[in-house]
């Protein structure tokens, strides 16, 4: 059998996923100002014309690139079953230690004082905000028409953001382990 | 009486202040790329040759800015008396969502990208974050002893850090107000 060569469509949506995920990359690695479109693409092996043709503006590339990995991450977390809360609360915790932490920190700050990506960037942030509660009240089966349950979920939340924070400068895994193993339980009889 | 011209020390001591404090305002509100040495002068109104007898190099000035301004929250949260603890944990949180949070996270974010900067950020982080768990397992009556209680402060400082973060882009303070009463008072319970 000879080598089949892919559809067109399969091979421009190939150059697009590899150039979402290089830039996810290049911004976890060097940052806002360290990844210019033209490093994104060397990184990918694709052409300037066929990046600027997928992405015009480096402003769609990055946003693109940050919603594409959290959609391919919200996609596993809703595969999960996970057994009993403490393997939820891990896996909701394990969202925010990886590159896509990493390069989501980056484009947020730069946004901060960017205003061009700073609209494009609060939206997408709100969007996947929202997707990432919604999993995360499934995975620990809590029920928000409890009051105070949905804050208590919101909460967990942001101190997995915070946990993510921490582990920026330096490898926070075996502090970060006993905080999660802590407030795994406490979680668990307060969503009890 | 005639003006009283103060002594050469204090004069040091007060250029020395306003650059620490355009320092972080400059990195809080531009971020780090777009805070140089001559910004910073600038903006304190003190000359190039004053302000690198005080600081050599760019990273001397903007870590011993953040660190100046830490020990002043520092100073200002060990003279508080919270009465009760969700007012305590008010006043930690507050540490997370102001410029100095806000000029401490460019610089942590620059620090990741730049082995220069790495290394001294690095650094100053864990003694900031050192003195801010002593402060709060004081401010929470938190008595260390106890099994996981060590945790429970620590994960509660991780979600201040994270609301923090959520605060960048958008002013989230509605929606952290209703996470920190939640919070507070399950924090309560548990070191009860």
């Amino acid at each position: 059998m000879g080598v089949v060569t892919p559809p067109k469509q399969d091979r421009s949506r190939a150059t697009r996923q590899k150039l979402l995920q290089s830039a996810v990359a290049c911004l976890a690695e060097r940052g806002w100002s360290g990844s210019t479109v033209a490093v994104v693409a060397e990184h990918a092996g694709v052409s300037r014309g066929a990046t600027q043709h997928h992405f015009p503006t480096r402003e769609d590339l990055f946003t693109a690139a940050v919603e594409y990995v959290a959609e391919e991450r919200s996609e596993a977390l809703r595969a999960l079953r996970p057994e009993g809360r403490a393997q939820a609360v891990a896996a909701l915790v394990d969202l925010y230690t990886g590159p896509l932490f990493r390069a989501a920190l980056h484009l947020w700050v730069a946004a901060s004082n960017e205003p061009q990506l700073g609209e494009r960037v609060t939206e997408l942030e709100a969007r996947v905000g929202r997707e990432t509660h919604r999993i995360a009240v499934r995975l620990l089966g809590a029920d928000e028409s409890r009051p105070g349950v949905r804050e208590t979920v919101q909460g967990l939340l942001d101190m997995a953001r915070g946990l993510g924070l921490a582990n920026l400068l330096t490898d926070d895994a075996a502090r970060r382990d006993r905080v999660v193993a802590e407030w795994a339980d406490i979680v668990d009889r307060v969503l009890d």
